[in-house]
């Protein structure tokens, strides 16, 4: 074996591997680091006024100048959100397929990083050097076009990252994923796998794209005197492009509501990703010009998301859009865990306003069922595999999945975000870990709320808070103002005057005991003040607002 | 037609129609009320610490001395929840089927009723006489034994009312639904079918919960090595009843885990709803005496629920049972909508203690499919159709049932929560409407946090709060002490030095400039803090924190 083999390849996830978001992943040999994907994850239900979540990248920042560039799968949030917030510390290149670019270009304008940030488009089969790493990008399928896998070759052997994939041998843009190359890299021999496991748990094979757009003709010969609003999400071009083509071919204007529908139909349209037929398109305000049965509108909102273009239409808040009984609405999209409620508020809102929904069997995922990730694994042949994009129950899926084509334990790694795998031909494994973790932005603040704000904002959420007042004497510690009782989100006051004044009397009559005894320490009369207000409250409603006293001195 | 037709038969629905829970409809005929169902709903995402929603009977309590009785369905929490308050502020008597009034009276008992509650235990084919209503209980089949349909007869004509209901030919325990009973009901005339539309966008048919007993033994022959434990409904009787059935057959002891599967399976197993063998049940502590591949745990936490017992074992907080490496967990239930995520959650930690966790077709659901609601359609064949129990979604997809089985839009009533429906044989229509509503239920406090204390609690939760205490000389205006600002939940302080002193200064200039002008109204000093501190903290954050002022005077 050459001098070349005696370093190994360290694989290190920065996140991602706890749920679906998140995607990072750091490959470092001897001194250079690249990076693939660079991604956000929206928040837990218990992050309370979260508006998202990116990854800690302390081991990137204390190895900056190792890291020489960011590879970027796709152009999904989960996979290029966090961009802007690491480029800001980290001044990397970014390596990408020309639609992905496209989409960051996107971001980065909004955050003014046009001008800082190198950026390379690259094509399928194409090779990025840098240092001792060679990255070949493959043609993958995904719910957003220009999906790339990639072979991360170095002198301890060669990774190959799957990014978020499908087989989909009957793509609507571009040709079927590059299997053969995926076969012609598994020939010479790889090292590691790392595959999407987000539908690992799912027998069978995800359907092509196309039976969508079969599904989307159909409901248009079925519904030719109704105005037709589909919903779908803003990034699957080609999921407009059918919607475009269904349009065409039934005589309809097509209209686009929703910012970032109109953003990234912009963007694949200038690149070429999306073929329009000439007068197709027109704006939300010129539907109206057309008879209803002439037009189909295509919206955000899919998710049920509260302020998206769909919601507040369901709501009857939407400017320009105004639901009418007879409109036939189309949910191209399955609800993502977590939102269900909120798309089913939104079907029933529908529903009210008279219109006919349609919400089942309109959508396939992006995503590799289990025989897919089979497929791939036979293709590459890994020596390692590394289950990744997935909560834990999913990468515990593909294991399962590659335990049964004959992987045993020891050439399985479901990693933690932070574990350092160490690798090369004769061996793999966790030598270490890094720290690692998740950077709450909420509005402006970057990572400056943390668990304990949290933890307030969640006694708060559940039983709201109560504040104690008081002016004291300097000198004696006598009361010379208040107590005044203050509440917001526990109790609605002016049914509960009784309730108010008797926990006034209770601190009252706390308050002179503490006198009596002459204390005055600070910290003593609030702690005495706290314990007093919280009993009463529990004995008589059994909730525990936050109890917040504060003393003022002259 | 006789006399007694010309009056027309009300029926209002007090909850139940916007959401599935809270069930609780009122029939009317002349000065006589009957109540069916009387139920909770539990709170939606954005009542925040709010743990159950009851009805409004205001409707109820202006008639109180009309009101004769209280028909239960069945035993679950969304049709008799409400009961313990409702009973508190109407004393009906209360009818239902044996194991329901079992499931009632611990509830009684929990809030001190027993004395006070006349019950009556009715059995199926048995009829209820109260004033000019016969109530005739019907056997039916749901995910709890002993549910009814009631064919409520009056002079104005038999209304049947389905209950929450599945056809089961192959029931656990007792016999399949009595269809010969709806059929014979039927040919005599029916004026309205009130149905269950749960699953009424499902197509085909609910199978029998004997295939979940089929599966489980399945599971029991192929996890012949570990220790199992199972998740389901606490009041899923024949659930554990076929849980038990497996484990006597593969030898093993059976421990209950969770406080109201406990409850439930002492009821069920006094009344004789339940089988078990003898020396099959044996405590939790004394599981540990016996192999773990000789034991199977039936517990509760089968919806993620924080607090209960498999929750607790998954994040290691059981005090009794901890999860083992090769444990075999089964879910033998599906997530119902909105707890997808809190599911996963479990799953993932279930994993991430090296268990093996099973929750893939271990369950079926307890209501009726699209065929099932079209034969009991078919067997009744009301004159008007009432879809019920379910989001408006649910409710409409019923009512395109009926349409596809020859109604037409006048005799199908998709009826909103409030309104009066007045019928007899010759016409049905909505005539006005009463007061209905959701009253919450926060600790021991009912209906003392309305919209006001929610609205604060959502924006507590948002973003926190900020105080700003200043005491104030009462004569001349002047701040003896203060301004003090003091945050919860809306940034790390310790980490925001600069903000916060920052925040103080923009004060203190806003308090001089009032001083100069000889401002001394409080409330305009309140305002000026106010829009001061909430537009620096804004361009500062862009976050909105409650703001809120208080001045203490002396």
């Amino acid at each position: 074996m050459g001098k070349q083999n005696r370093e190994k390849l360290k694989i290190i996830p920065l996140g991602g591997l706890e749920q679906i978001g998140m995607n990072i992943t750091a490959f470092e040999y001897q001194d250079t680091i690249i990076v693939v994907d660079c991604g956000l994850a929206f928040p837990e239900d218990d992050m309370l006024g979260i508006d998202l979540v990116i990854p800690d990248i302390s081991y990137l920042l204390e190895n900056e100048d190792k890291v020489k560039g960011i590879f970027i799968t796709h152009g999904h949030e989960d996979h290029i959100g966090a961009l802007p917030y690491v480029l800001r510390e980290i001044l990397a290149p970014v390596y990408a397929t020309k639609l992905t670019i496209g989409v960051i270009e996107h971001k980065l304008a909004e955050h003014n990083l046009t001008s800082k940030v190198r950026r390379k488009v690259v094509s399928y089969g194409q090779s990025i050097n840098l240092g001792p790493f060679r990255v070949e990008f493959i043609r993958t399928n995904h719910s957003i076009q220009d999906a790339a896998a990639f072979a991360i070759h170095s002198p301890a052997g060669t990774v190959v990252h799957t990014g978020d994939f499908k087989v989909d041998y009957t793509p609507v843009f571009g040709d079927a994923i590059d299997l053969q190359h995926f076969a012609e890299i598994g020939k010479k021999g790889v090292l590691a796998l790392i595959c999407d496991s987000t539908n690992a748990e799912r027998p069978g094979f995800t359907e092509s794209e196309r039976t969508v757009g079969r599904k989307i003709d159909q409901i248009f010969s079925e519904h030719t005197d109704t105005r037709i609003i589909i919903a779908t999400f803003a990034s699957n071009v080609d999921r407009v492009q059918q919607i475009i083509n269904s349009a065409h071919k039934f005589g309809r204007k097509v209209g686009v509501e929703g910012r970032s529908m109109v953003n990234i139909i912009n963007t694949a349209s200038d690149l070429g990703y999306l073929n329009i037929p000439d007068k197709t398109m027109i704006s939300t305000d010129e539907l109206s010009n057309y008879p209803d049965e002439k037009t189909v509108l295509i919206t955000t909102g899919s998710q049920g998301e509260s302020m998206a273009a769909l919601s507040r239409m369901a709501n009857g808040t939407h400017r320009k859009v105004k639901i009418k009984p007879n409109d036939t609405i189309v949910f191209s999209s399955h609800p993502i865990p977590g939102n269900e409620k909120a798309v089913s508020r939104v079907i029933n809102d529908l529903y009210h306003r008279g219109a006919n929904v349609i919400f089942q069997d309109v959508h396939v995922s992006g995503h590799a069922c289990a025989e897919e990730i089979k497929l791939i694994y036979s293709l590459v042949r890994p020596k390692y595999c590394i289950p990744a994009h997935g909560e834990y129950r999913h990468l515990k899926a593909q294991a399962e999945i590659a335990r049964k084509l004959g992987y045993d334990d020891e050439h399985i790694f479901v990693l933690n975000s932070g574990d350092i795998l160490s690798l090369d031909q004769n061996s793999a494994k966790v030598t270490g870990n890094v720290h690692t973790g998740a950077i709450m932005v909420d509005g402006l603040g970057v990572g400056d709320v943390g668990n304990v704000v949290l933890r307030d904002r969640q006694r708060l959420a559940e039983d709201g808070i109560i504040i104690v007042v008081m002016t004291l004497d300097s000198g004696s510690g006598e009361v010379l103002a208040g107590p005044d009782i203050v509440s917001r989100g526990f109790v609605y006051v002016k049914g509960a005057e009784d309730l108010m004044d008797s926990a006034h009397e209770v601190l009252v009559d706390r308050l002179d005991s503490l006198t009596q005894q002459k204390i005055k320490d600070w910290g003593r009369i609030k702690n005495e003040v706290k314990t007093a207000l919280s009993d009463f409250v529990w004995k008589e409603t059994q909730r525990r607002p936050m109890i917040m006293p504060i003393i003022m001195e002259i």
